[in-house]
């Protein structure tokens, strides 16, 4: 059973995936689904003796785009078919490595894959926000560990997606300027929360961060999306994620597991931005998303924004 | 250093508070601080060698009544005071007992303390909102093992309780009705979500959850908060409680981790709700809150609320 239902208090869809719960959990190395398949030996999710970037749909999707009919048992019980798409991203055929691992010129074409299913799920009917990202370590919940991520096409704008872009449209509407400009604006003036800074992006720890050592990559140029960037914009993009994957696993000595969010939307007002979110506070203790966070949504931030662009700026390798 | 620091994308406070990283973690059980004092031993927060139910001010508090001045670095960069109540809620002297282990006199006997420190804390000057917590398991990121639950009093109204009331709100002007009831006679004559009802409270599996297992205990009679409730009222919902979390501890055998959220408000739109989310999705796999709900807040649930209220029904001791 697979659909949408909207909760009337808060204004918003949850994703019902019965089905999810007997996804593939944790397979032994030698029967990863993400790795090429071995000629003679049982078929992966990819029938290639080899890839470079391999993009498929989800075997256990949330969202699809041959979703099962919804039937509402109540006005203020609302059901909507769980339309969409659900695509898997291998980065690499090699099990063993993670995003950190890629070269300056692997991370540069997974950018054009990043690219290309963007401009090609944004365009398909029904879709309203497509969100690439990766969930990193069994800490995130990550049942595959081969180094993949992932996009989600929905079929309505996310709520903490639709805040962000409702601030955007009244910042633009308001002022004439974009709100992502006028805030690195007075960052850059800061500069103490600046971990890094290329042609097109700022990398930083912003002011008023949630999670301990997140970072976001924003982009300084006018894209609002991965569509309007350029090669040479997507070869900066890898490159300043790159960097921060790399300065993460020097931060405690060990791969830091994250999440990497990237938002997006076709909209002039807003910014193409990537938000790296870990969960570690420490070496050995993990930031919890308890009551306050979870059931209220006021997050409680132990690490200040500026020691952890300082630890950061001290793990960048240029 | 503790402030409040203004996220512009999000419309939303962050709590900055550093000194959190040093609080009490994980002590043996010889030394808990939330157990009574031992005469002729080093003092615990509690300087008394036996209590019923004991409340303090938190240690290491995220919010407090005297907060350090707060200087805004910028117009988008904006900080305040945090200022605010934290307190620490002892349901028993007893250090292995738990909320499910309380007899019906000792949990009518907190939630009239509950009571207490609402009407109080909501009459503090500069106080928006009070939310009465627990966190349970150290899976939630519970660092002190004795039973003890959490009261934060907030300067501002935190984003997804102001969700829920616009919601609430709106639906009051539009239709001269309560959403709560509106929502609940949908949901009574449904009945495949319900899994107990008493004379004033209905608990139940919502349609729309957005955790699994998650459980809903609604106020049927007009309350919007604690106190408002009568004394009958208080011993229904203690009662109601208890059968929660007895049920959440029958279902796989195990005292189960999960967050306990009231909410509640002084406006007469709305109504007093317990919600009580656990994370566990099969006896042994986490739901985890990795990107989508994270970064989009765009939750997936696999366990579907039939299925959980079905489940939770065969665990209630009557």
């Amino acid at each position: 059973m697979s659909e949408l239902r909207f909760n009337p208090f808060l204004s918003q869809w949850t994703i019902i995936a019965a089905h999810r719960q007997d996804r593939t959990y944790f397979p032994p190395a030698d029967s990863c689904p993400l790795c090429p398949t071995v000629p003679g030996e049982a078929q992966t999710e990819i029938p290639f003796a080899d890839y470079q970037v391999a993009v498929f749909e989800n075997r256990f999707p949330s969202l699809t785009s041959r979703p099962e009919a919804a039937a509402s048992p109540g006005s203020l019980l609302k059901a909507a078919p769980a339309h969409g798409v659900c695509e898997v991203v291998c980065y690499t055929p090699d099990h063993d490595r993670t995003f950190a691992d890629l070269s300056r010129l692997e991370a540069n074409r997974l950018a054009h894959v990043w690219r290309d299913r963007y401009a090609e799920l944004i365009k398909r009917p029904g879709v309203e926000y497509v969100f690439i990202f990766e969930n990193r370590g069994k800490e995130i919940g990550v049942t595959l560990t081969h180094p993949h991520g992932q996009i989600y096409a929905y079929p309505f704008v996310p709520p903490l997606a639709g805040a962000r872009l409702d601030q955007e449209k009244r910042h633009w509407e308001t002022y004439g300027r974009n709100l992502s400009d006028d805030w690195l604006a007075e960052e850059l003036g800061c500069a103490v929360r600046i971990v890094w800074q290329s042609k097109h992006f700022v990398t930083l720890c912003p002011y008023f961060s949630r999670f301990p050592y997140e970072v976001h990559v924003v982009a300084t140029t006018s894209w609002p999306s991965l569509c309007s960037m350029t090669n040479e914009g997507l070869e900066d993009l890898a490159d300043s994620m790159l960097k921060v994957a790399n300065a993460y696993d020097r931060l405690f000595g060990f791969p830091l597991p994250y999440i990497m969010a990237m938002h997006q939307h076709e909209a002039d007002y807003t910014r193409f931005r990537v938000e790296f979110t870990p969960l570690h506070r420490t070496e050995s203790k993990l930031k919890f998303l308890a009551g306050s966070e979870t059931a209220m949504g006021a997050f409680i931030l132990d690490v200040p924004p500026e020691e952890a662009a300082s630890r950061l700026r001290d793990c960048i390798h240029t």
